[in-house]
């Protein structure tokens, strides 16, 4: 496999496929997402899903074909999706009068069965969630990152006021923080992006932005507040407690299989994937080591092993493929990112001992009694969770700085983020841009009130405090 | 809303608006399916998840759009499938040099794949499975039960021999007899299906079939043996022991959102939804009542039952809607089919009791201590779900007989099944849906030998056993 160091994009390419996470589609940018990929965005729903019902929402499905008048009600957001639409024009052996759109998103069909179900201020706010395909037609397509068709949630509410709204927007900005932190172990830096930056058709738009190993940062999840823009196009309305008929105001936010490819840039290296242990499809894995009888004998103890850890809440499987050496196996998995290998030879039988190997870390191979494993290991995951969320903080961290003049903003974004003040025109943007590939990423929510000179045209600076600055994926 | 008597069909369609299950979406045929609706989804999809897993299988997922030469590749799949197909024909602003089809199912586009990963007997079993979306242009749309596009699993699967492959077959229509019997409380008829409702380009098609309150059969899920069809047409290969190169033999199986309209008409009554308490999205509703300052202590107190209801492991829910009367929110959750309804009065407040309503039962209204709630509820939820499938069953087992003559046959599929002996011709089976539009459901797995005469034409009889007829949804 290709280093990082050496070609980033190549080393990603190589090893999305070699870990058997993904496949090429037949058709554009399409991707298979295999068994042990598709477990890892499994793991991550779970999560996310627990957490945006325990807050209220509800799930629910919208058709994904939508009629090609839907997205033209809403003009800045037909003009943000029309070219990578996908179209439908025959269906049932006919050409249909009205085309029919892939969702790109839902909030137009939403919208209209929004309106059709809120009628009083008793219906809000409707707190909605939808998991579900979409497609994005993508000429430059990279697996997970950017894929013409992606899975995702998209949440979609609809409130009476626009405090209501906003604290729903930065609600689910939160529970994006929190998964990304605290199941991805990457450490977002939430904020807001420039107008330059917002989703189509919303007033504000909020992002976590994640640090990739190259430098480079990654959106991981958006959450937008629509104001009433969809709500006078799609006329979802409210009486009130004192009988007016008010426009509601909406948001949306969606996260997307891309955080796959977030957790692979985050924490990946020359050896492969790095996974987290609340991700990882297999947390241990269990390595039976002989020939013959031996294996017999050891693959019957990994098998035991491995039951138990089940039982102590364990992800574990045993790799016993006897036509494979154990040095074959044992890069299998340190490829395939597994946080804790577990070694069982002949002699470890004997002693009743077990050899056990961390993906990452310093402290080698370590042999501890077979009994205390269950006992041991729950925790030993625990750790090395917190491991990658603090090794990540300080990659980003250590990449990362304050940037007062060009010359130290354009040595910054060559290898991280920079942090600078910035004028707020989508022209200096432009420029910025241009020169460094570097875009704001976004205005961080606890960044502290700070006001001065633009760090690339010298205007008085926007926002009230500083931007962050990086080249994106 | 009408009654089941009067209008079967006109009950269902008034039900599945009015419980808010669905709406109606703007493409021909789609249905947004509601959070209610949904949740019912969700805890059908949980259940058949597991056991999908726990069977070996792994989740996965595959591109919806397919390149529409793949869909040429298998002669009768095409032909199968061509009426039904949406064609996309234009993405990203530009007309497409070959169309994609919107995945109808995923037979060729799993085969291309499998291809691909399978290529030493090591690799067999391939056992996946897919949580996915699939549009099928329906020009008489029925929601839930037909629709353009509808939420399903695919499993797909490879195998060294045809022997694995129909253990296969026959383990997915186990999972699905047994989910439908435990879980939707529904007692199907699991069997295969006859030469004449073949899936297409499968080799042998079982099914499972539910029967409905009005007498008519739904298929509620099929299993299919392909045969090495599909391996042929996309050269999945492997090579075996002894170093030759042999094709698989594949299977694929499915059960869609059609269920959710199965346990409808099969457990419905003219008050409306009777739902299984292991599918109810609430299990238990809890109704406080009374005005004012009475209604505020009878809250809290439903609030403080429902808590502790939920600890027990009951999906409870407090409606304290205080415009509405307590008689529409009892008839509005009768209609939503919750499986027991506990009423808050402030006497019973005073005595410490609620009152116990069965969704159905002779039982009638049951006064108990409050502080029993939690100890009593779950077994009691348990007997309404046994008392589902006994009724069920009765319901069956009352409307199927055997016919031995043309006029019974005649008489019993005018309000139910006949099980009768065939001869097997697709000729005869047409003169018989021709003339009582009862066709073959399938012949049952567990039916005793017998031959004889066929019921319509008098040839010798096929199967060497039975064959069910119903009409059919
Ligand atoms: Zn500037
Ligand atoms: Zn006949």
């Amino acid at each position: 496999m290709t280093p990082q160091g050496e070609d980033f994009s190549a080393w990603y390419n190589e090893l999305v496929a070699k870990a058997q996470l993904v496949d090429r589609g037949p058709a554009r940018g399409t991707m298979v997402i295999r068994p042990y990929g598709y477990r890892l965005w499994e793991l991550l729903q779970a999560e996310l899903d627990r957490r945006i019902k325990d807050t209220g929402h509800e799930n629910a499905y919208f058709p994904m074909l939508i009629p090609e008048s839907y997205l033209r009600r809403e003009a800045e957001h037909v003009e943000g999706f029309s070219p990578e639409l996908a179209v439908v024009t025959h269906a049932g052996g006919k050409e249909l009068e009205e085309p029919l759109i892939v969702r790109p998103t839902s909030e137009t069909i939403i919208g209209e069965m929004m309106a059709k179900w809120v009628s009083s201020h008793r219906d809000l706010p409707l707190l909605l969630n939808q998991w579900a395909n979409v497609v994005r037609w993508e000429l430059r397509p990279r697996m997970f990152l950017r894929t013409t068709e992606f899975l995702w949630q998209e949440g979609h509410t609809a409130h009476a006021d626009e405090a209501d709204a906003m604290r729903e927007t930065m609600l689910a900005l939160d529970l994006y923080t929190e998964v990304a932190r605290d199941i991805a172990a990457i450490p977002v830096v939430p904020g807001e992006k420039t107008p330059g930056e917002r989703f189509a058709g919303a007033v504000r738009t909020y992002t976590i932005e994640g640090m990739m190993r190259d430098g480079k940062a990654l959106q991981a999840g958006t959450s937008h507040y629509m104001g009433t823009n969809f709500a006078e196009a799609f006329d979802i309305r409210y009486t009130s407690g004192t009988g007016r008929l008010e426009p509601c105001h909406t948001t949306s936010w969606g996260m997307t299989t891309r955080m796959i490819g977030a957790v692979i840039m985050t924490h990946g290296d020359d050896k492969g994937l790095v996974l987290p242990p609340r991700l990882a499809p297999y947390q241990v894995v269990v390595v039976p080591i002989g020939r013959g009888d031996q294996l017999e004998r050891t693959s019957a103890a990994a098998r035991e092993l491995a039951d138990r850890l089940k039982a102590a809440g364990v992800r574990a499987h045993v790799d016993d493929r006897a036509q494979l050496s154990p040095g074959f196996r044992f890069n299998d998995w340190e490829l395939r990112g597994v946080p804790v290998r577990l070694e069982l030879g002949p002699r470890d039988l004997e002693s009743g001992t077990v050899v056990m190997v961390r993906r990452l870390g310093d402290e080698g191979k370590q042999s501890i009694p077979v009994s205390s494993a269950p006992d041991v290991i729950p925790g030993l995951l625990e750790e090395f969770q917190e491991f990658l969320l603090r090794r990540a903080t300080a990659f980003r961290d250590g990449h990362t700085a304050a940037a007062d003049s060009w010359d130290v903003f354009v040595e910054v974004v060559a290898s991280g983020w920079a942090s600078a003040l910035h004028c707020g025109a989508p022209a200096c943007e432009d420029d910025i841009k241009a020169k460094t590939a570097a875009t704001p990423r976004c205005i961080p929510l606890d960044g502290a009130a700070e006001t001065g000179r633009c760090v690339h045209c010298g205007e008085p600076s926007a926002y009230g405090k500083r931007v962050l600055f990086g080249r994106a994926y």
